[in-house]
């Protein structure tokens, strides 16, 4: 009975080292003291109370650590879904009224679930979507807007302009006005931040402590500073802007509300936040995977992050992903195995049990400062660097999505840089590489004309197509072999060599179609040759082979044998 | 000097032969005759006053005739823009107030200079930036939003729910009230509209004219229709709602007026409609083709169609692009030069001078009757069934770009036809060839394992890559390197033979210095061979050829006698 069911259990829990113990627990703790801060300050951002991000980082660290793939990454509240969360239940509801609340947990449900449907039917490959240049400029925008709407709260300031730019321009008119106390609170803690980013681990380790572990700790400075603001605000009654009382105790289980014209205008945010916050975590647990021996799998982590998202939905929370922040700082601190995540999800229920309290009078100037820096740290300029100097393309792709992100917002900011992904491919497609071929004297190959002194015949083209054939290229391929008849103006039979094209859509097949009966009606006979098997079979199941006015030769040579003479 | 100037006309003036005179004036009336009526429907759809559509007709086709390269295409408003121009709108002005018209002409005139960039640029590949089945879910998608918009119009009901499926079933939920009269004026317009798309030609036919002239007569069907409305409501006068006056005269000239909020609002529209726009006239006018001689320029479209928004725009009108009824009237009507746009440009001139009062009594029931006949003809079954039998991916994008028009509306709609586009070329790149290769005895050439009898090197294991490398299958590439490694654990050198690959991306590149690491940690060369040219010195401005722990080969067969001893 007793081994029935231990054979249930995952491999890592059945085969668990206790020499791991230690690792798994210290890491669990580090965790919960960054995750804590992070939480309070994405569900800020998400323009939600802030204990739902506690309660969203509380149970998606169980879902995902009996499901996940990855043993360190750490899943929870991240910036970029808080972002997007915000943008996504704008035009819904009121930031923070019952209403916001339920649809943030709808969204979180419903991005879970499509998530988990994905993993289910396999669809790993979607991490695929977006090439990283895209992703890179995707991320930088955000956080270049996430970096804006926090201005206010650094320096309490008051602006009631939109979004972006237009925000800047309008706490820039209203600097005059802000208040000494909470800025100087606010720019301090974004000081200490900065400066614990690239001064403090350099210290610690010139005071002896190994480089690793000085970077480690210079990590959990957030919580450092939620305690020091908290104690300073108690013990001068600072009157700045606090989050206030935190309900205390564990959350509330509960399916949110429902009804079919929320939940359509939610889908396709939610669908968003999945892909996004997926993308993301992929990318994180594959960087993160030299700390575990463990092979990242696609279709796990989708089925894990939906798991994640609809724990969260339950327990009230919001969307999450993995956090590059809370991972490392797992991986660093000695996590191998998931055992970490149960004991960070432990950890933060004691918090939500009993701390909650004494969080009250954390001020929103230094969750600002921790979000800020949070976000500083996603801007990207490597990648464009490296884009620009190899591939200028990827570069503009790069440049169109940031600037898409920052002018017109973060869900079409998505939707741009899913347009450049594609633009790029077809950009590259639409000049494929066609050769026009002749024999080589004495053999059976067929050579490029222009490198090769090869034999030809005035009534035969042969033109060999060097890449798959799909709507992208394939009015080029088109365009190309009109003009090469132009050139040869007494050619009779056009014969296409396909030994390298191993796929044709219905865009290309159509193609094929008219082009078949455009030289029908000018007296050419269209042939094709060294077509790979399976996509003769493809052929086939459509009717361009019996409408071909011309034949199907197995090689160009065979092909020429028949035609040359004619 | 007069032959200086004559130079400067375009090519088909300055050698106009007389005897197409008679064909492209008869084909300019015919084209007038049905593009009053559309212009005042699809105006109508777009939520403008009726006159707008007329407004809209006459410049462009001045502007497109200039510079198109297409003589029969006929450019104006189109069903298609007309509901997108609705949908970019609605947020921003109530429908029919001057401020949405201001709006509607900036919207042209935005989309106009984009793609007159885009044609500068020439950009024309953009035409192919989606795939046949997506461009038909779309265009039938939104044929259905606009058949089920006109219902209220066609039936005399009020409706208030949003749009597609839930205003469908308000509707039904309605019909208890519909107008009697409007409703019959309506459903016999669209039934004799249908009629004559159907039996009129047979019939016209059998009373012994040719099938082409009875085809072309049945088209301009539309007109008699409003015709015999016109004189049926004022000699009964018959209370139904009619259009009402019409502003006579030619259009007024005037840059529509801007400020930044508005146009930032429309520029993503402006973009979408601009491409949808270009993408539906240049697929009419290369159907079109045949009927003229010369070859459809996509960079000359987009300048042509950019200059054809600007000048609707100028002239206070809505975005246009090439409508197909119109051009296959035209060139059915005998087209063959531009000069048949520039004489219809005339007609309607003469139009909005002379015979606008007689449309004020036309009954709204007769346009939507217009619009829903015209719309049911761009409802496209066919590619879906084909697409269905050949390439269920295609079929599966086909769906999901039709339902996400019909459940998000037609913008989101565009989106996730551009992401499912995206989604199908990722999703077979994602299954890349790559083969295990080994040399053939007595030879040079390296062929596949498993097909061949061939020899290996236990340390060595080359590997073939048949595609170029992309962020859609660089991850597929990289888990099947390390599935074949794992397959050969004494292998100390990995030699990937590049002959295929004509292209590797900043994200593939980012793998393979991933890889280059990670194999050097596990004590594994990395070694390139038959890497193309300028692939070469692509790689060579990034730092890879410099880290790489193993060599650059010409050949595979250079690697074999390098590494297999060793």
């Amino acid at each position: 009975m007793l081994s029935a069911f231990s054979r249930r259990l995952p491999d890592w829990l059945r085969h668990y080292r206790r020499d791991l113990f230690a690792g798994d627990l210290l890491a669990a703790l580090m965790t919960v003291m960054l995750a804590v801060p992070q939480g309070l300050a994405y569900a800020a951002l998400a323009g939600l109370p802030p204990h739902v991000g506690l309660y969203a980082s509380l149970l998606p660290l169980v879902a995902y650590a009996l499901l996940g793939s990855s043993p360190v990454l750490s899943v929870g509240p991240v910036a970029l879904l808080g972002l997007m969360t915000a943008s996504a239940l704008a035009p819904l509801a009121a930031p923070g009224s019952p209403e916001y609340l339920a649809a943030a947990a709808l969204l979180a449900l419903l991005s879970g679930l499509m998530l988990l449907l994905f993993g289910l039917l396999r669809l790993g490959a979607l991490s695929q979507l977006l090439s990283h240049p895209v992703i890179s400029g995707f991320v930088s925008g955000a956080a270049i807007l996430i970096i804006i709407g926090q201005l206010q709260a650094l320096l309490g300031i008051r602006s009631d302009a939109g979004a972006g730019a237009l925000m800047l321009l309008d706490i820039a008119g209203h600097l005059h006005q802000l208040a000494p106390l909470t800025a100087s609170l606010g720019l301090g803690a974004l000081l200490v931040l900065i400066l614990s980013r690239s001064l403090l681990p350099r210290l610690l380790h010139r005071l002896g402590l190994p480089a690793n572990r000085a970077a480690l700790l210079a990590r959990l400075m957030p919580m450092l500073l939620v305690v020091a603001s908290i104690l300073l605000v108690q013990s001068f009654s600072l009157p700045v802007a606090v989050i206030g009382a935190l309900p205390g105790g564990l959350p509330p289980l509960g399916l949110p509300a429902a009804d079919w014209p929320l939940v359509r205008a939610l889908l396709l945010p939610a669908l968003m936040i999945g892909l996004i916050g997926f993308v993301e975590s992929i990318s994180i647990a594959q960087r993160l995977a030299s700390y575990a021996p463990s092979r990242v799998n696609p279709d796990a982590e989708l089925r894990a992050l939906g798991a994640a998202n609809i724990a969260s939905a339950v327990s009230y929370g919001m969307p999450v992903a993995g956090s590059f922040a809370r991972s490392i700082v797992n991986a660093e601190g000695g996590a191998r195995t998931p055992l970490s995540g149960l004991l960070g999800a432990l950890g933060l229920a004691c918090v939500l049990l009993w701390f909650t309290t004494l969080l009250r009078a954390l001020p929103l100037a230094v969750l600002a400062a921790i979000i800020i820096s949070a976000a500083s740290a996603l801007i990207d300029l490597r990648t464009l660097r490296r884009a620009w100097r190899y591939d200028r393309a990827d570069a503009y792709a790069l440049l169109g999505t940031l600037g898409g992100v920052l002018v017109f917002g973060i869900e079409a900011g998505i939707a741009i840089g899913i347009g450049l992904s594609l633009a790029t491919l077809i950009w590259h497609a639409s000049r494929p590489h066609i050769a026009v071929v002749g024999r080589v004297p004495g053999t059976e190959h067929f050579r490029n004309v222009q490198r090769h002194e090869v034999k030809t015949h005035d009534n035969v083209l042969c033109l060999r197509i060097d890449e798959s054939l799909f709507f992208g290229n394939v009015r080029a391929v088109e365009a190309r072999i009109m003009k090469e008849l132009k050139r040869h103006p007494n050619v009779r039979h056009l014969v296409l060599i396909m030994s390298s094209v191993s796929r044709i859509d219905s865009t290309a097949l159509d193609m094929l179609h008219q082009l078949n009966s455009d030289l029908r009606q000018r007296d050419i006979q269209l042939h094709l040759a060294e077509v790979k098997g399976f996509v003769l079979d493809q052929l086939q199941q459509a009717d361009l082979l019996e409408q071909l006015s011309g034949e199907v030769y197995l090689t160009a040579f065979e092909a020429e044998v028949h035609l040359g003479g004619k």
